[in-house]
């Protein structure tokens, strides 16, 4: 690969072809299960990957924060869900974000919707966050009466217009097989169901809203919910690949770093791309040993996944530590680049601020930009 | 504080005072031993914090990357070692760098001085990177047939100078005790030393160089080196609190964060501050429960270190969940703030991109700036 010859820092890498297929792929089992779409862009955080998604007929999506609603907001996207608890103190930009989109908050607490609702001079749309057994965050679902008395109190407020049931299967990040995978889908599924037959009127539709990667990936079609919300699957990692969410060719970036030391003895190469590159998320290998990444051979066309047991053993803040094989070490020299997946692409693209696709394009991200 | 009312979002909170207090301890101590300072200045990454060690006397730092080594070019530092190894992809850059100041470089193998030498038409400044034990990287000081090869093939280059042997005790960051790290600082001065009277010649100094925070803090004076690197000690955090490198009190930095969802029945909060605030280092609790991070009570002169066991009990992108005492809970609703102790100061300093003193002034931060 040419390209790899401009290479002189930690890179983030981009399989177009691949990001353009999760998408679709994606895109296709929604429409086939007839549920709306719309997926979290908090992974990519790319304007110009958002405008993949539209030309695959997506119109709708989510977002973690206020900033990367805005972000959106202002490259056209106009139906944005903030999928993360609403935060008071962000009252008036709200507000002032409201008066341009179609905004969805998310809603845990009853006071919450009331203090919210004094401030709020434009209307938005309110979901209540149930908590299905992931136990971060949300009304657990068992507590029906809490429920009630949110909902009502979404109803009774002037500028909040209820619309849902919202959850995160994020327990599926926990599990030991891709059936506890489906089995938490379907968990979860029928936990928001019972909780809107109970609690409908005919005046409403409630929403039924659910998204996590894993079960978006594994659940050959999305029955009993109305929408979904995954986002990693833009990309896929190491963590997904484990999980069974993807298969290794589904993997969509990498990231590429220089080799600055060889240390034959330890079959070690150390590389430049550390926590300020990769973050710190890992999987737990055999004995408990960490890994922050998967090596991949690099290639003319890019990346090729191998069979060899070859790591990232462990990073510092600059510094990563990559294991190899003796066969492998023999021919590294310092000035080589190395190819790893990341354990988790969504931190990984937040801390690199752009992607380099493998036709050369360079592509933007939030963090990017100068900061607000 | 009346500066409280007026965060929105994750902030990191910098007492202007204690950190120019533990810039002033470091300073003194340095001058008390009569050794070069030479602080790294990859935890802050900020120009304005710069000047208050210029203010000191500070005329010479440390940092990781060569993009750091521009920025505070540009801010008049014309003194700067790059203490990693070098990556000969950059050879360019460097070579343009160099032009402009004293530039120190780390080696470990002798073709990458080869190859760079090719390159350069600028001197720089070379230091051997020496492995004490701790096993990153650098020439392992019981081989000193390398380490002489090394250092003949810096001396014969055309224009890299010769420096010195740099070493990270990086393994302190891996003890049991304090007894520990004043160990092992001495054992990697004597393992320098010796190397240096083994290859020293009498037409150059070998410069010593050593520098990680724990050491620094730790020992009551730097005999046996020429030069020390510490970083850390600017803002130090809950990893050095734990090492013991410092006392509750001299911790110069916090989170701060809106709380967003509040679970009593677990004694829990949820805040808006997760992995891409913090970062993911942890310590570890009884019983192997990881901490992110430690409460401390927000007051009017900016925080406060209290004995309660309340911490950051995990994090996720935006999400972070806090344990909080049950008589704590009671009192907490969505929109107050929760302050805590970072684990790695420079992790989150990182991903912060800025700081806010308890004046109000806003700092920059290298990534605070539009990518490059």
């Amino acid at each position: 690969m040419k390209l790899l010859n401009k290479i002189t820092e930690p890179t983030l890498l981009l399989n177009k072809q691949k990001c353009l297929m999760n998408i679709r792929r994606m895109k296709l089992k929604t429409d086939k299960s007839n549920v709306q779409f719309r997926p979290h862009f908090k992974t990519h955080q790319s304007i110009e990957i958002g405008e993949w998604f539209r030309h695959e007929g997506v119109s709708s999506i989510s977002v973690s924060s206020l900033k990367m609603a805005k972000y959106f907001t202002e490259a056209g996207w106009n139906d944005i869900t903030l999928a993360f608890p609403v935060n008071i103190r962000e009252a008036s930009q709200i507000n002032e974000l409201a008066g341009k989109i179609n905004l969805n908050l998310l809603f845990i607490h009853p006071e919450t919707v009331k203090f919210l609702d004094m401030f709020l001079k434009n209307p938005v749309g309110g979901f209540i966050k149930v908590d299905t057994g992931y136990h971060r965050s949300g009304v657990p679902a068992s507590d029906i009466k809490k429920i009630i008395e949110l909902m009502k109190t979404i109803r009774n407020s002037g500028n909040i217009r209820f619309k849902g049931l919202l959850a995160h299967t994020g327990q599926n990040y926990h599990v030991s097989s891709k059936k506890d995978i489906v089995t938490n889908y379907f968990n979860t599924v029928d936990q928001l169901q019972k909780l809107a037959d109970k609690t409908g009127n005919s005046k409403d539709k409630i929403i039924i809203s659910v998204g996590d990667t894993p079960s978006c990936s594994i659940v050959e079609e999305f029955s009993g919910v109305d929408e979904i919300r995954p986002g990693n699957f833009v990309f896929y990692d190491l963590m997904q690949y484990e999980l069974g969410s993807c298969t290794s060719d589904q993997i969509a970036v990498i990231m590429v770093c220089p080799v600055v030391s060889v240390q034959k003895d330890r079959n070690e190469v150390v590389i430049w791309g550390g926590a300020v590159h990769f973050s710190k998320d890992y999987i737990l290998r055999e004995k408990n040993i960490p890994s922050y990444g998967r090596v991949v051979e690099l290639n003319k066309g890019g990346w090729k996944w191998t069979g060899n047991d070859e790591f990232l053993a462990s990073v510092s803040q600059e510094h990563g530590i990559v294991k190899l094989l003796p066969e492998k070490i023999a021919g590294i020299k310092p000035g080589d680049l190395i190819g790893i997946i990341p354990v988790h692409s969504c931190l990984t693209a937040n801390l690199m601020k752009g992607y380099l696709t493998l036709e050369g394009e360079k592509i933007d991200h939030l963090n990017g930009r100068m900061k607000s």
